[in-house]
């Protein structure tokens, strides 16, 4: 039997027990579904990913996409697979069904995806875009846009892609330079280089449609005169047909570590006559339209470090309970069998790592997930704020802690199976290379750790972090009530009041002292913050477990929710004290790194 | 220009200022060495890693070696390297002349093979094992196996290798099962399979050396039933040419994640009519033999580690200064030009902790072989059993704190570069890929751990503890002297008193306690010791740097020295804070992962 890709129980144990995704199904969207259809399609996609993906998840790895100078080519088995994916209607599940989707609540669809994921990333990197391209266009297009746009994203005609680095400015929006002239007939002529752009060229789609930052002509400097632009390879008739190839040309791909079956590409727009491009919105406040992508692809890098975490963790789970080797210190008589590895301590803790690192981090992209929805679909206008504010807020740590710590899981995974891990006979240290991306695109840790720190605490009078607390503060006067939880979570209260007290230093200190010192360890206050969440993520699961536990102690599932248990409990023992670490630093307002002048290095 | 390999200055503060190797210059086997000749060892291996070495570095990783069923196939340029290597004389400096050495301090041949390692570490593998395998039979085979195997590896005729895992027995070798039967001539017919054999097949020498690892027929079971076997790939004749092809074939290459120059084989011992082999020393004492190579090996892949973390360290920095991106967040005016990199404090950060632990670990390596070259060579006979005592305790350390903490250093050499760091266009991709493979082979970090806390702690009444616990003590009382270090004295001295009382009640438990428990964390006790010891080379630094500020304040050295300084300071802020946390799991027999059930998972 080979390993499996993800472990279902806890799939379902995330969906229905600690997300209630059932106490949604009440909206109107969603009054077509219930445990059962949702229950459905994680067969489907289940069965999908185990057919079609998981066999070439492998090969893709040494037969990477190349370009032959006039198209890209690659192993057939990734549009089998797409295929598969859109003929089971499983492209865009969340979607309108005027659209082509079938509403399924945004945590069915992320756990639906989270198969597809595990076993073939880099072919869902390229539906992940699509559907948050769509995603913008549907918020911020024209209704002809949307038209013309967004259905066929939806059913899987034409692909998306978000273009905005350049290869003078490459998280520096600001600096970026690609013009924008605008013509008679109320379209643009787009001229300039842009890098980095995943899913950028390749045949796998009709068409390709770019959503491409520029700087309309006379705009201001900075980022106050950006402007969002849909550029298509191909231009479209009336009638939806194909029509005149753009002029949007594939300048190379980029030999990446891993990765490989989604191609990262440098793009020329307007070499010729300059491209054709559709203002989305207004000229100038593209940058603020572009985050309605960036912050759902944030979610989405978040979440495919987790679930990569979780595949990883799976995987050497399975081998450390066949692999025999050693024995126990306990037990030296070399003539006894060896056990296997999962009884070694040491396997035990790397294993208790993963599942703590990749689950908690896994928890997180759901509950972001959870307030994505909620913040488009939940009944009252109320409501809809909170989620909007609470997501806002999370967003930096959703994106930055699993794709920390997911490259962490990987590197454990590795370390169990030990020289088999680091080859490719099995999967993991593909999976550690894969995971490697996720803290660099979509804006690197550091600069996550800048928009918490400097803009999210503050904006809003400390909105956001308010409501962040609170809803920790909530968690902990639940566990509070749960005997064997009381003590985890004074723990969990005294980092928070850890995390306050040194918050509110900060932001006095903004006041006080220069800002470069202020921000300097900004990393170290998401690391706290990250692990604080995260912590929260297992009390939160620590709860229902124990709930689930006093109910019915001898279910079948106790040993489950043990488990869960003891993941908590190795959270807050190995990892969270950490926080006292940082917070340290934090309220020395450290300057090592600051004042390290460029010529001692 | 491109990037520089190594930073020259540092290595000569390590070599001429920290560990002064031109004390030792002094014995009899060195005196014809001074300052000039090692500087000149050092211009030559500069110039070939930079002449052979480096054009090749990337190639190897996409063309890899093959196997095409007869012979291993790779780019001709490793043996042109290897090649230039041997022409210098450089193949093994540090060997005895009548053997083909030059007979240079080790200090000095390891800064030699620094540049080496850092421009092909996998094609310096080669070289490596080979002088490890000659050094073994040096010390323990009989002046016969001497002539016939030392001097041809010395030259580079031959090869060496180290045969020890096997496919049901990775790092159990008490459950190895290739057999030796005796003949009546002296030697022995070996059969087995053996797996992970690096530089296990290739065509780059005359012959192929291993040293393999197997039970004489009716030998006791376990490790003291092992014995030791030279079984080289060509028998020789008496006048040292090749005669028959032994009964060695490769039964295939393994596909690594990294260090794809050095073949890593699975080989089969005696498929026909059993493969010739000659034993080293007596029966059953093997294993005792091979920990002369083993203990090399784990020193030599510290280095590895520490060398591929400097390298990655050097060329992030060199790119630091010169890609402008973005500015500070005191300086928010779009229309001021962006700033190099290296201005942003986190970038700062992401160099100053690579240089912390590359530095940090590669001294502690320099420290480990003038121990090695100590234990041979010093003086009197006191000094020479000294420096045993302190290496064998130190040995887990070297090995494990450089692979585990080498990985971390180019994880940030990657980020520093952000998306330029995940694609092969620059190397740094490479390097976290190669050094990967450090914290598994020759023993992986948790085999360590319970090698320092169950063994090299306890054994011999803690005399290598006590001696590893005194030189520190030295150091601290060096620094308590100079003003601007003696409250970094005062802080690792509260570190080593944790360590101790840590120490002492682990021990303590062992006596009490269930064994399994005592060990249950003894990772934690590694990451420990070694952040203790790492601290420890980084004051020792700082007092080398200090005193060289106070005797001539503005010296041209004075940046290089302000940025030892600052390092250090930065290990102490942001490092050695953490071996409080790990007491704390310690000191509380956290059994959390031992008492996980399997079934919990």
């Amino acid at each position: 039997m080979p390993a499996p890709l993800l472990d279902r129980r806890d799939l379902e144990f995330m969906l229905y027990e600690l997300f209630d995704v059932e106490q949604c199904l009440s909206r109107e969207r969603y009054s077509d579904h219930n445990r059962e259809t949702i229950d459905a399609a994680l067969d489907v996609s289940q069965a999908i990913a185990e057919k079609y993906f998981l066999p070439y998840r492998q090969k893709v790895d040494t037969h990477q996409p190349t370009f032959d100078g006039e198209k890209v080519q690659m192993i057939p088995e990734i549009q089998q697979a797409l295929d598969a994916v859109i003929e089971a209607g499983l492209a865009s599940p969340g979607a309108d069904y005027e659209l082509g989707g079938m509403q399924l609540p945004a945590l069915a669809t992320s756990a639906v995806f989270a198969y597809l994921n595990a076993a073939g990333s880099t072919t869902m990197g390229y539906i992940g875009l699509t559907n948050a391209n769509a995603n913008l266009i549907e918020a911020h297009g024209s209704e002809e846009q949307i038209r013309t746009w967004v259905e066929p994203q939806r059913t899987g005609r034409f692909a998306g892609t978000m273009a905005m680095s350049e290869p003078g400015a490459g998280s520096s929006l600001a600096d970026l330079t690609t013009s924008a002239v605008p013509q008679a007939d109320g379209t643009y002529r787009i001229t300039g280089n842009k890098i980095w752009i995943s899913g950028g060229d390749h045949e796998l789609s009709e068409n390709i449609v770019h959503l491409v930052l520029a700087r309309v002509k006379g705009a201001p400097k900075g980022v106050k005169g950006i402007s969002l632009f849909i550029v298509p390879k191909f231009l479209v008739n009336e009638d939806g047909s194909l029509g005149a190839r753009n002029d949007v040309q594939l300048a190379g791909l980029f030999h990446k570590m891993g990765g490989r079956g989604q191609t990262s590409t440098a793009l020329n727009f307007g070499e010729k006559d300059g491209a054709v491009g559709y203002l989305v919105g207004e000229e100038n406040r593209g940058l603020m339209y572009m985050f309605h992508m960036m912050n759902e692809a944030r979610i989405m890098v978040g979440t495919m470090a987790a679930t990569t975490a979780l595949c990883g963790y799976q995987y050497s789970l399975d081998y450390a309970k066949e692999r025999p080797q050693g024995r126990l210190p306990s037990s030296k008589d070399p003539l006894s069998p060896p056990v296997n590895i999962i009884e070694h301590a040491d396997v035990k803790r790397m294993l208790l790592a993963q599942k703590a690192y990749a689950e908690g981090a896994y928890a997180l992209c759901l509950l972001g997930t959870q307030l994505a929805d909620d913040e488009r679909t939940a009944p009252t206008e109320a409501e809809r704020a909170t989620a909007h504010e609470l997501l806002d807020f999370l967003t930096p740590i959703i994106k930055s802690w699993p794709s920390e710590y997911g490259p962490k899981a990987n590197y454990y995974a590795i370390q169990v199976l030990g020289g088999s891990g680091y080859v490719n006979e099995h999967p993991v240290e593909l999976m550690y290379r894969d995971n490697r991306l996720n803290p660099i695109h979509e804006g690197t840790t550091g600069i996550q750790s800048l928009d918490l720190l400097a803009r999210k605490v503050p904006q809003n009078k400390l909105a956001g972090y308010r409501a962040c607390l609170q809803a920790i503060g909530e968690t902990i006067s639940r566990a509070q009530q749960v005997a064997e939880l009381s003590a985890f979570a004074g723990e969990l209260q005294a980092s928070v009041d850890t995390l306050n007290s040194t918050t509110e230093f900060l932001l006095g200190s903004m006041l006080e002292q220069d800002i470069d010192l202020v921000l300097a360890n900004s990393v170290k206050y998401l690391d706290m913050f990250g692990h604080v969440v995260i912590a929260w993520m297992w009390l939160k699961q620590a709860i229902v477990a124990a709930e689930a536990l006093a109910n019915s102690p001898h279910d079948a599932d106790a040993a489950f929710y043990r488990g869960k248990l003891q993941a908590m409990r190795y959270f807050f023992r190995y990892e969270l004290p950490e926080t006292e670490v940082w917070a340290q630093l934090l309220r020395r307002l450290d300057d090592t790194c600051l004042g390290m002048h460029n010529d001692w290095f």
